[in-house]
């Protein structure tokens, strides 16, 4: 890296055994990536897999990279929204990675946000049982999390993310200036997950969120900030945890509530995107861990608080239109990958930054919480 | 393990670091797979996958010993042939694993052959990102070759395997009783792979099998002595190299030109099975070793009389029916995934036993040869 004179720019490490890799976040990596790429990877050769949101704004500039370069690039433009993750979808992918002739050493390129980033990623997964895989994230949420950890996946009838593997990428390019261009909505959205790092084991950064988020909005210095911070936190957790057999699951706050929320409106990203559905799950886990006397119900209301604040829903009712019977959100959590043996598993806490994994969650009691939160 | 008392019973075991697992080999091993299950994994729920001719034969005594030993158990029961490694039935199986809400520590049962193996396995393998996943290879190719190692799979238009995930399965029930039943020609497609074993790196393995190959195929003792050295041949190979990064490559001795001609008979298993396209591959590589004076013909003579005598196809012209141009072969051959940044791969060898990965074969060469060869 001799990127040292571009002030701005945030290198992070993620100091995986065999497969290092590095996160790059700041403005112009797109107009860039070409480089960044010859620099790491062998082959010469990229499928990129991006949406008809975010094509019309960066391909081109993607595409003169890579060939200034000298990497032989293809696209593949897919339709926006949460309902690309599906085996069809993957289907076609994979057929179009497969007709570019990648190899094991060249790579499968994401240029979107997190739908893209884990159709992707499944696809690089799977071609040749693993090709090179670069992530360009251009949603807030996909440079703060979904980007950085190797979880890839599609969705189907039985719930969310139910396929997938892990896939490390070898490269992440985080282009903040890209999030100039991503709707008020969405970065709200994405928001949320960076929040997520604060409440799950770090008081400070809540903190420092509560007095700078209008600056990380803005897109000051502060934004880099806010996106290398939740990187590094994601890094260290997936490195302590590749495989979330233990301490990675805490990723998870607000998202057993937040997932069944969006099944519940058929991930319909017009009624609920995901980051919204996560911000109404960290309340809801917030408010729950008071009830169960795990943590102070002020600690609740200050999440709540600085959510709304931002601008994001924190209560079901927040969500427009009409939803099915809370026995059937029950049903969604249920079917949910993080159930061991039967028993429900949630992220609960006892106050800002101390989240823990419980293991054993009385499904009544759940359900009881629930039926009462959404007549708020 | 107390199965001491079990004399003709052999164990291989895989010590792969954080995934070790225990190959079983002997007779009567499906009507006791519930207690090996049960003594190895957590969970209490299987999904058995198997195919139109197995299930006939086995499905029930495997399903009785799963209950008996309190695995609830649920079955698919698919086509048989090569077609089923489809991604339709990948589809198939992995709705049908989530329907069991199978869960991370329950397990996927493949019960048949590789076909089944590599498909369900590569659903096991994407299901939740992962779940546990038992192999109970019920012909002699899987036995040998297929169910150890992890490699998963499934065809595309563009080519055999060339989507999949590399998943170890945790438990290999081989039993060697079983293989009564499978049809003379299987046993010996199976066979191919044995002597692969001692063609690879062990000259005294398939000095043994000459003389002994009858026993083995008779069903004496000698079949679970050929089977127990083929599963610790390949377990040696696996761990030392389980991502196939370099080692791990002379497992496909006879399989870049047996995969070309199973592509060309278009996967037709009444023209040509995996096993004989594997023989006859061995075969074209000891010549083509030889005719680049890279080893003796008197070694390419022996090999071929040795599958001869056995029964196998030995010649391209064994293959009964019309087949496409050579040129079409070697483009088969150039998109099969052994493939480095454009430059031929091949297994090539100096002898019995002493094979080793070129990786700069001339195309040019390849053709020429395989257009002598095909008028023999
Ligand atoms: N793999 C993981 O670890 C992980 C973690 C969290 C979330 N996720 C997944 O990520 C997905 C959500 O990601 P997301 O919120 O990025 O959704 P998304 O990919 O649908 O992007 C949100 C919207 O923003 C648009 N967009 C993206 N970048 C833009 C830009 N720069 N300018 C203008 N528009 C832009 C997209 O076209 C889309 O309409 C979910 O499927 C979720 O399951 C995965
Ligand atoms: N994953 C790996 O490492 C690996 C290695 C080698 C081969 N393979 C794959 O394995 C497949 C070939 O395996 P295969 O030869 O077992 O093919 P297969 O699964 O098609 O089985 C061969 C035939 O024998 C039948 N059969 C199986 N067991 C029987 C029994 N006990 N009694 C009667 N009939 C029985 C099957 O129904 C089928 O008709 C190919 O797809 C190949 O790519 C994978
Ligand atoms: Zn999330
Ligand atoms: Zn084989």
């Amino acid at each position: 890296m001799n990127e040292t004179s571009r002030a701005s720019e945030r290198l992070v490490h993620v100091p995986l055994q065999g497969r290092a890799y590095d996160i790059l976040i700041g403005p112009g990596l797109i107009e860039r990536a070409g480089g960044e790429i010859t620099s790491r990877l062998k082959g010469r050769r990229a499928a990129i897999v991006t949406d008809e949101n975010v094509a019309p704004l960066y391909l081109e500039a993607l595409m003169d990279s890579l060939q200034t370069d000298g990497i032989e690039a293809v696209s593949l433009t897919l339709p926006t929204g949460e309902k690309t993750k599906s085996l069809e979808h993957l289907s076609t992918v994979c057929d179009m990675v497969l007709s570019a002739r990648i190899e094991r050493n060249d790579a499968v390129i994401a240029l979107g946000g997190g739908v893209i980033g884990d159709l992707a990623g499944f696809a690089a997964g799977i071609v040749r049982r693993g090709v090179r895989f670069v992530q360009i994230p251009t949603s807030l949420l996909a440079q703060v999390d979904s980007s950085v950890g190797g979880k890839t996946g599609i969705n189907t009838r039985h719930g969310k993310n139910l396929l997938g593997v892990f896939h490390q990428p070898d490269l992440v390019l985080a282009d903040t200036a890209a999030l100039d261009t991503l709707s008020e909505r969405e970065f709200r959205a994405g928001y949320a997950e960076v929040a997520k790092y604060g409440l799950i084991d770090q008081p400070d950064f809540f903190e420092w969120l509560e007095k700078n988020w209008k600056a990380v909005f803005s897109g000051e210095p502060e934004r880099i900030e806010a996106i290398a911070r939740s990187c590094q936190s994601k890094s260290d957790v997936v490195v302590e945890d590749e495989r979330e057999t233990g301490r990675r699951a805490l990723l998870n706050l607000g998202h057993t509530f937040g997932h069944a929320l969006e099944a519940a409106v058929e991930y319909d990203g017009k009624r609920l995107v995901h980051g919204e559905g996560v911000a109404i799950g960290m309340v809801l886990a917030y408010q729950f861990s008071a009830r169960m006397n795990l943590a102070s119900p002020d600690d609740a209301s200050r999440v709540e608080a600085h959510l709304k604040a931002v601008g994001l829903p924190t209560r079901i009712s927040d969500i427009p239109g009409e939803l099915p019977p809370t026995q059937r959100l029950l049903d969604a959590i249920a079917q949910d990958k993080k159930v061991k043996s039967g028993k429900l598993t949630f992220i609960l806490t006892h106050g800002i930054g101390q989240s823990f994994v419980a293991d054993d969650v009385p499904s009544s009691e759940v359900l009881s919480f629930l039926d009462e939160k959404r007549s708020r």
